[in-house]
Parts: structure tokens; sequence; C-alpha cells
């Protein structure tokens, strides 16, 4: 095994391995693959995303059931391009074959924007005469240009620009000295930045003017902290160490570990993405879920005074939660034996380019996994739980998502994400009245109200890719307190709705009823309770959208006006081999948007500057065929959760982590708890009670904080 | 202080140090003088309980605020004593005064069941000829009585027994092994036991009789999981050590760590007890929570046959959560340095006994405080947390409650409530419809629908005891898409409705406003907000009683009619000097039930056999003065949360444990982000970046899991 991992890490560096497994992303040398195959018949472009245009469903199905006889997926390669006058090309080409599949110019949409694209706009912003008069209006003289910046980000959408053009907003900000947060010193006027000609096109003034802050920098970094009194020096350390290693194994990006295997992919857009995940039931890979991804989410901010409805970032959509991935390489973010993926993306300039340990792989103690003492001779179990952590951190210009994929060995996924980083400021007035659409977190510094609704997609594969979802709801039983059939009001049930078609099965979140959602395999009926094969979706941070209905953000964030939407994925079978499917892309040179495996972006392919009439993604897709059966069929279930965050104080200058979960639990998956074999750290059963036997592992490296005959350093339960 | 440690360890054991501090619970050495100043004016009695009669919240405030001038105040013991004739003595005795200060006989009730009230039953069932009767029926022959068990709840309610008669009914089990999981082997029938007489008044039987289940033992066990194909042996350890030591220190139980202080109290009822919980901020200790324990709980079931509408089990105020608590004494259930609390409490006979290592100090790391990094050049802070957790774990009958006071560095108080244990389970017949009431979770073994919902009471002192609560409610703004004022219609804001009564503070949770409840201090306005100091309760497993309005649960489980209640707390001014209180006692000899400082058992004092009829705490205490005046005064806030559970076969033969979580969080009460003096464990700045300089520390004990170059056990970051 050891020998094995060698070699694989080697192959990993020397890229001396056998041919990528199909899921996996394009390696550096693919990107530039790519790229010379388009070169050969296309010029004048400029990258935006080269990423791997996923094996169909059903062809990789067939090829994971047996690799042997069905031909292997080739490697193809999703690509967009920009050329002159803002021309954006989407195109697929075949790397096995070395050729293009399809290459079209598609008119009126705006690929995301990517790092490269927002770096430029400071220099540019910090040069226009324009945006100098509007700083010196302010108080900021022009030889201090270089201290003002700007996050610049997407436009969202502005009417009066529409499509056509790619711009973007400039957040404009300020720092006193270059290491200051500029956070505390947000400017009150926005430019418009046109991406094409690389220039300032207007910018927005507000009608009453906010000079800029005079109040003291407020900063988190060292220097400041050792300014204010320095770091507190009570805190001892603990040490997380695995001296014998990991327990998960890893076969290129498949990992195994605790009788979970998946495999971990990546991409610009929905970053971590895990496909084909099983549960290995006594032998028995049993598939869970095909894909799992954070396929989207959006911000939008509650202040309606203009232009600020523009802030409603699709981080995904609009930047790419894979592009603003934090390198990992300059500090530890977790601890223990951590193993890491490096992601490899195009430039701009049609260049590989990698963010080094972009995915962090490691586990964790989990406290207790399950425990019973039986009172009358106090024979206890205790079991000790681990998890499996695939996590991966981004940085949206202010904000930060942590988002932590959480493997446990009772079966469950959970979904953690933290959220840190930097409020979102707008200038404002001493005394002036946020009019409850914000919070003045500092003086001079209003933190404006908004969500964070992200879009989980899943396509789920219970026992199978034929599945069903039923919501539901904890609910009275039918009887007055009295009747017969109730006579003390106690009853209550589950009570289950199934979804048949995608209008029926758009839903909202039911709080007093403990809404859950199961995703069923009715084929597949657990022998002990009758009960189909399931995964519950228990997700109990499900804000409503508050944008309004009919409203910019409601338009175009489709997928955020119910907290769960069932889509139909339909098989072309006609794909299932690839000559078959190359034929399809002959015929229809739109292909790739039109079958249902390239339903991945719930807010549209390109989401900025989108108008959202019509709504891009879901809705499009649930309106194309409302009446679909959606029972014990391929489906994939959108889930929309996050929280609504009215700022305070406390989160300035920098926010400690607000955390949020969800949970996909087996349910009447198995026949019995599936980590009874877990070894416990104790054990004793009553016929070994008081015989000095029965007694089990004991944690021999924790030690009484204060030794209780008044030496430390004692172990604890006297061992 | 590592001396001082020491000094206080060994006071700790030897009991040589000064007076106890007001809030601690009575030691061994209490519980027998107040059981001897009893018995000297009583005789012929069992004890139920001699608990520390906290001092009054007004003549402990003062004496907090100037201990050198203001009296101590006394020692008292509160005590439950039950005579012949189940009678029921309430008393109070001043132990510093070596005097009964109060004595009474309390008519109609019953006070809890001890563990030593529950270990009688079994002996008793077993011998009765009507209960061997009934085995027989159902297959057990007389011979194998020693293989019946039972688990004996209080008899929660039966109008045909009333509340005169000391009763329990007896859930029946068999075990065809000693060590064998009696869950597996339910019995239909129900004897019910007279505990002043100790006999078997009547046994339930069912109309359709359920012959003893044939299935095979469904254990977890080490000797089952050792025949069933042994442990997992892939698991690597994972070790947690502190070689320094813990980050916090004791004063006796009050703790200090991360500028929090608090005293760890602990009582047979509610399990731990936090008072005077105060937070450091810059050198002013402020105020936060008077006090916060987990006052109640109440476990419905929802199967409507007779006689499971008795299943709803409190489980604090019928057993005790001190009472039924786990000793971590044969096995630790955290990992690091622990510091561990033990329990003393009265035994039937009036002889104290003690709970050794009955509550849990520990710390964790917490993972990633804050980050973020500046997109231009990756300038990065990242800092991790630490979080501090009190916790015990107690076993009521077949679950397992873990639970866990958290607190974290940024001023956030955590509840986090992870269960486990086994299912309470009744017999079924095979292909028995379970009518949706229950799950069959193994062959003949049907587990029934049940909720597990908790009181928190939350006794607030934010930056003072004058406190009013808000509920908060995310609500979109005016003005409709279009309009003036919304144009784009994405204006929100947090609709804030103040609590003035107790009548109207009575509220539900709505998950679609993301509800939350502020407890502020409308007279401490954070100076950069303008809004009041408060703390936001953040709790999302907030389900409805099931149970119907008017029935035996709703009417007995007042506190879970609604998920916020908030009772005033009335100071009697009176009783700030002890002589006054001393004559207020002579006067009113009923006294300790009147005064609010004793409202803390929102089921009642006494809780089994009551008929709902009135209900008792909560529901009664509002009705007393409905219209009071709420705001900026003293206040109670009582929370019910939990979860509703529909059992799947994977919660058996032992449930995995499933957490849940709320969260006490500072809101305008500080100016800024509270814990940036937490050393980071990355810091550059961006006039440092390029330079070499700037980096911080990193975690040198962390390393790859499989090395880059081939080579195992290179550290992380290249350290």
């Amino acid at each position: 095994m050891a020998l094995n991992r060698l070699k694989q890490a080697a192959a990993h560096v020397t890229g001396l391995a056998g041919p990528p497994y199909p899921l996996d992303p394009l390696s550096e040398n693919e990107i530039q693959q790519a790229v010379a195959i388009i070169r050969k018949e296309h010029s004048g472009l400029f990258f935006n995303a080269v990423t791997l245009w996923e094996p169909r469903k059903a062809e990789m199905m067939a090829w994971v059931q047996d690799p042997k006889t069905t031909p292997r997926p080739h490697r193809v390669a999703d690509v967009v391009a920009i050329g002159r006058g803002s021309k954006v090309y989407d195109g697929i080409v075949d790397l096995t074959e070395g050729k293009i599949l399809n290459w079209e110019l598609t008119d009126g949409v705006q690929p995301l924007i990517t790092m490269e694209d927002l770096q430029i706009v400071e220099t540019v912003v910090r040069k226009d005469p324009k945006v100098i008069e509007q700083c010196g209006i302010i108080g900021i003289p022009p030889e201090d240009m270089h201290k003002v910046y700007c996050d610049p980000w997407t436009i969202g959408y502005d009417e009066r620009f529409g499509s056509g053009v790619r711009l973007q907003q400039a957040l404009m900000y300020y720092r006193p000295h270059v290491d200051d947060s500029q956070y505390t010193y947000p400017l009150d006027f926005c430019p418009i930045y046109n991406a094409d000609t690389q220039e300032i096109i207007h910018i927005d003034v507000p009608p009453v003017r906010r000079p800029l802050n005079k109040a003291a920098p407020n900063n988190y970094h060292a220097a400041a902290i050792e300014a204010e009194g320095g770091f507190r020096s009570d805190l001892k350390p603990i040490n997380i160490t695995q001296p014998d290693g990991v327990s998960f194994t890893m076969d290129g990006r498949i990992i195994s570990w605790q009788n979970w295997k998946f495999h971990i992919g990546f991409n610009y857009r929905e970053g971590i993405v895990l496909s084909n995940i099983t549960f290995n039931d006594k032998g028995a890979e049993r598939p869970t879920f095909w894909r799992l991804s954070l396929a989207e989410m959006v911000v939008p901010y509650g202040n309606p005074e203009h232009p600020h409805q523009r802030k409603h970032a699709f981080d995904l959509g609009e930047y790419g939660g894979g592009y603003m991935t934090n390198s990992l390489s300059l500090g530890c973010d977790c601890k223990g034996a951590i193993h890491y993926l490096d992601a490899a993306f195009v430039n701009r300039a049609g260049d590989p380019t990698t963010i080094e340990n972009a995915i962090c792989i490691h586990e964790e103690d989990a406290g207790i996994l399950f425990k019973h003492t039986d009172f009358r001779d106090n024979s206890v179990t205790v079991t000790r739980g681990r998890k499996l952590i695939i996590s991966q951190i981004f940085t949206a210009a202010n904000y930060e998502y942590c988002v932590y994929w959480i493997f446990h060995q009772d079966g469950t996924i959970q979904l953690e994400i933290k959220l840190t980083g930097i409020l979102n400021t707008y200038a404002m007035l001493p005394d002036e009245d946020t009019k409850g659409w914000g919070t003045q977190v500092y003086p001079g510094v209003n933190a404006h109200n908004h969500q964070h609704l992200f879009c989980l997609r899943v396509d789920p594969n219970v026992d199978g890719p034929n599945n069903t979802v039923f919501q539901v709801d904890a609910t009275r039983g039918a009887g007055e307190v009295g009747s017969a059939e109730n006579k003390y009001g106690n009853a209550f049930y589950a009570k289950k709705t199934r979804f048949e078609t995608p209008e029926q099965a758009k839903s909202d979140y039911n709080g007093a009823t403990s809404r859950t959602w199961d995703i069923c395999n009715e084929a597949r009926v657990n022998p002990y309770s009758g009960k189909p094969a399931s995964y519950k979706l228990v997700s109990r941070e499900v804000p409503e959208l508050l944008p309004k209905e009919g409203g910019l953000v409601w338009k175009r964030a489709g997928f955020a006006r119910h907290a769960v939407h069932v889509t139909k994925c339909e098989f072309l079978v006609l794909l299932v081999s690839f000559l078959a499917m190359l034929s399809v892309w002959l015929a229809v040179s739109n292909a790739h948007f039109l079958d249902h495996d390239s339903q991945i972006h719930p807010a549209g392919r390109h989401v900025p500057q989108t108008s959202g009439e019509p709504s891009m993604g879901l809705p499009q897709w649930i309106a194309e065929n409302p009446d679909a059966d959606i029972t014990n069929t391929d489906i994939v279930l959108w889930h929309t959760f996050g929280l609504t965050h009215f700022p305070a104080p406390e989160d300035f200058p920098i926010m400690p982590a607000e955390p949020m979960s969800l949970l996909l639990r087996p349910r009447h998956f198995f026949t019995k708890n599936p980590c009874l074999d877990v070894p416990p750290s104790y054990c004793s059963v009553p016929s070994g009670m008081g015989k000095g036997v029965g007694a089990g592992l004991v944690d021999g490296l924790s030690r009484l904080a204060f030794g209780k005959e008044g030496a430390e350093g004692k172990k604890c339960c006297g061992k």
C-alpha cells in the first residue's frame, strides 16, 4: 500500500501515470493541448475558461460498470473564449481525437469575470480623470490616487447598459496606508468599467455626497494588534498529530475512507465536485449520489437606494468558486496529516496556471459516535467518531467562504460552510439615518443587510439513478382530543408528499413541521421498515429569498425562489457511445446547451449581465416541461439555503466565522447502524461488570488538567 | 499560578478550603449536615433530594458586587423527603445557622423518581405472579423470569390512578442472554407499580397479544461485533495533546478562560448550571447572563394507542438530569487535558453519595476563527479559534443526552446536545401495520415516533439585569417592484417586535423569516450602531409541540406550547438581607414557592403525576400576571427547542449521535470583533508581500499525508 502510494505520488508529480480518470479535471498539459487545437483554427482570443467537459452520465455510468469492454470516455474540453468586440465563443474540443467538436459565437452573453479581469480595473480607475475628479470632491487629492482601491464586481444587470458590452462596477475604497483595511474607507461613488475598451464609461454619483471617512484605521493585521496591546498570551497549544498517517487512500483522485469511495473533481465554477459516491455496505458498493456540488449562489443586498440594487453577486456564476480559491500553500488551514490537490486553469493568454494546494483533504476526530450506559450496572459502550473533510476556501473580494464537505462513518454527508472575511461597506455621513437597510459598524461605515443564498446541486443515485423525492412534514394525527382514535391528542406522524412533476416539486421550507426532503429509491424497500431506501435532506438555515417577486434579483436568481426544485435528468440514450454522440454533435451544434447533462448552472451558463428576462437556468428548464414525470427516474434536486445577515459592529473589521450546515442522512438505506464495527474507546458488558474484564480501549494520551492528587499530568481514567 | 492550582486541587480533595462559594453545590459534608438537622425534628423519612437552595438573585448580586461589606449568603439546603404513606415534605434548612427555616407537608404531589426508586421495580416485577402469568402468555416460562427486565418510568399521568399514590409504569423487555440488548425484545404489556407498597397494582394488556420476539439478538457490544467479522482496522489514531496544559484556570468552581468568567454549578434536576457569566471587554468585566441551564424537557411519543400516551418523559423534572449523569471515570469521553468535577447527592437513606467526574471541562480546536485574503497580492491573515466545553452526559433509561455548553472566543455561547443511546421500542407482530405511528427497525421491533423538546432557561444579565426581549424577523421592505422607494424590489430589513408583556411574548418559530430573539439592554446603546447591547438567540431546530392543544402532553408540558416565553423575575427587595428574608420565611411558610427566584422548573417543582389541570410552572406564572411589564426589567427567557424523530433502521441497535445546536451571539454588545488579539496562525500584509517578511506562525506539527516528492512525513507549508 505504501509503495502504491509512492507510485501514485510520483506519478502525480511527473505526469507519467496512465490516462487520467475520465472525471479528473484537465491537467496543465491538457489545457495547453486544448488551446493549441483551437488556435489552429481561431485567433485573437482571450481565454475565459478551459475546463473538463464531463463525460455524459449515461456514458460514464456504463464505463464505470464495465471499464474493460466499454469504450473509455474521451477527454473533452469545455471552452469559453472572448474575441475582439466582446464576442463570446463557446467551444467543445475533443482532446482524445485532437479536434474541435463544436465552436460557436454566442450572442448577448457575458462570461464570468476572472481574477485577471478584476486586477486590471484598479489601475484604470486610478488614472481616469473623472474618477480623480470625484475623489477630489470627497477629499482625496490627485497625488493620493495610489491610495484609492476598488473591488471590481460584475455590474450584475443595469438596464441603462444592457448585456451587449462587458462591464464591471468598481466599488471604491481608500487606504491611508497600504496595509490599512480599505473597508473602513468606502467611497460614495461607483465607476462603471468597460472591459472591452478598458475605460470608465460612467460614474454613478449619489445625490448626497459623503466625504472621505476621517475615522482612525480599524485594522486586524499583526502590527495593529501589537500597537493596541499585543496578542493574548494565555492560549496553550493543542497539538493534533497522526503519527501513523491518515486513514484514507487515494487512487488518483478517487478517495476511499471508512466504506466511502468517491471521485474528487474541481472546476473553475463550482470548485469541488464529488462524483460517484458509494458506500460499501458489507461488501456491496452501494451508490448514493452521482454528483454533488455547490452550483451557484447569490448575495442580494437589501438597500433599495440606487445603485445598491446592483449588489447581488453570483459568486460562482459571475466569478467562479474555483478561480477564487485560496492556495493553502502559505499556511495550514487545517491540522494533522493533510493531503492537498492542486487546481489547474487557463489564463487569459491561454497558458495553464495552477493554484497549489487548492483542495485540502484531512480527517478530524468527531467526538462521540454513539454511547449507551445500562443504568442497572453502569456497563457501557462508548465509541468515538471520525470525519473526513474535503475543503476549499474562496475569497470573493471582501468575503471568505470556507466550504467543507464532511463524510461521517454513519453514512451521513454534511456540507458545512463558514462565512468569514470582511463586510461589504458603504460610506455614511455622521448621524446619517441608515433607514434600517444597514448598520453603522464603525464611524462612517455602513454595512448593508444582505443574504447569502447557496444552491446545492444534488444528482442522486440512491441505489441507482431512478429516484423519487418526497417532502416530509411532522404532522398531527387525525382525531380531536377525546376522540376514540386520538383520545389524548398525542398522535403524530411523518406526512409524505410525493413529488411527481417539476412544477409541483417547487417547495418552500417549513420550520414548524421540521420539513425535510427524502430522496428515495422506491424499488428498493428496506426489509425491516418497509420504506424505500433513501437519503434525507436535513437543512435548517433556509430563509426565503427576500428580494420581491418580479424584481431584479428574483428574475436573475430563479433558483432561489424556492428551497427545493426537482428537475428531470433525461438520458439521451444515443449518447452512450461516443460515435453516436459525435453524430449528435454534428447534427445539433447547440447540443451542449440542450442536453440535460449540461443543466449544471441554475442561473445559467453565462451569468453576468443577464437581465432575468427570461430567467436563465432552472426556471427555464422547468418551464420547458413543467409536467415531466419525475418519479422513479433520473432526477436532480436543487436546494437553496443560506442566511440573512444584519451586520453588527462585532462583524468588523473582520468577521468571526459564522458556520452553517446541512445533512444528507441515510434513512431506511441500511438495515442497521452501519458503523457498529468502529472500535469503541470503552466497552463493558453486564456479565463482565465487577470482574475487571470487558474493558476495551481508552485514550492513553488524554490527561487530567489539574492532577487530582496535586500532581499534574496524571492520565485520565487511571490508566 | 501552578502553585495556586495545586493548592486548589489539594483543597478540593481534602475539603480544607475556606467556605464554599455561595453558588457551589452542597458538599457531602453539607448534605450530611442538612440531613442531621432534619432528623433532629423529623423521623421516618426517605430522602428524595438535598440540594443547594441558591442564594436569591438580589442578595447574591449585592454580595458579588461588594463581598467585603455585604453579608455572605448563608448556605441553605432545599430538601424533598418522603414519609410513610407517600407523604411529601418540602423543607428549607439553613446550614449556616444550623436550623430548619421551613418544613411543610405538600399534598397531592409526587417528587421525581430517583435511580434507587428505579432499581427496585425490576426485582418486584420478576416475582409478581400476574407479571409471571403475562410473561407465560407471550412465551416466557416462569423459570426464565431472570431474563425479564424493565425500564421503570414515572407513570406520567393516568387518570385511572390520579396523583395521590406514587406510581411507576414498567416498560417490559427480555434478554435471551444477560449481555443482549433488551430493546430487541420488548414485551407487549405494562405493569403499574406502587412505590409506596412496592407492589404491582395493575397490568395494562393490549387487546391483541404479541408473542416474544423470535428474531436473533441485535447487539453492539464488542463480542457481537467480533462474531460478525470484527472491528474495522483501518482507522489510524488522531492524537490530541496539550503539552503545556489547559488555557483556563479554576478558582474553586469559577472558571476563567479567554475573557470569559463564570461559575459552574450542578444540581440533581438541571445538571450543569452556569452563573454570573461575564466577558472581560478590554478590562471591563461585562455581565452577559446571570444563570443558564437546561431547565426541563419532554419526550412525547406519537402513538395514540393505549397506554402509549403515557410515554412522554420529562427527563429532568421526573428523573433528574443530574441524578442520571454518567460518571466519566470509566472512560474519557473527551480528548486532551481534562478537568472533571464530581457531583454529590443524597441517597434515599439520607447518606451522601458522589458521581465522580460528572462534569467534564476541556478545550478544543475550533477551526478557522477568521480569515481574509487580499485578492490583489494574496496577503492574508488566518487565525484559528479555540472553544471551551463544559459537558455532561446523562442516561435516561434507553436514551443518552450529551450536553455541551460551548464558549467561543468571539463572545458566543453555544449549547450543543447530541442524542444517542437506544430507541424506546415496543413489540410488533410480523406484518403488523404500524399505522404510521412507528417504524419497524428490526423484525418484531416497533420504534414509535417521538419528539425531544428541551427547555433552555435564560436568566439574562446583558450589561445588567434590566433587559428587554425583541423578536426579530427578516422582512421585505415596503414598496412594490417599480415603486420609487423600492424600484428593484430588493429592500429588506430586520423587523423588531418589542415584547412588553408575558402574554404578548408567547412566540413561535418562523423559519421563513429566520426568526431570532434579541435580549437587549435598551439603556446601553452601541456607540457605532446606535442599537442596544444585546445577545441574540439563534436557534433553528424548533419544531412545534405536536401533541394537540388540550391533550395530556399539552396540558402537562406548558412550556413547550411556544418557542419562547418571557417572564418577569421580580426582586423581593425585602429579601436582600438575610434577616429580612428570615422574617419573610416565618411569615409566609409557602414563600419559596411564591418568590420569583424559585421559578426555575417550567413544568413545576414536582412533575410526576401532574394532571396538567391546572398546568404547572410556566403557564401558571404567566397567568398570575399576564400583563406584567417585561421591558427594561429583570426577566427570564424560556426557549423550547429540539427535534422530531421518525425512527429508521439506521438508528438501531444503537443510534449514531444526532447533534443539535443553538447560539447566544453578542450583537451590538462590542464595538468590534472581540477576538482580534487571538494570535494568527499566519499573517502577511501588502507591504511585506514578496519581501519574505510578515509571515507569522504556522502549525509546525501538521504534515503532508502523502509526501509530494514521494517522501512521507514532510511538513506542511514547507516548514
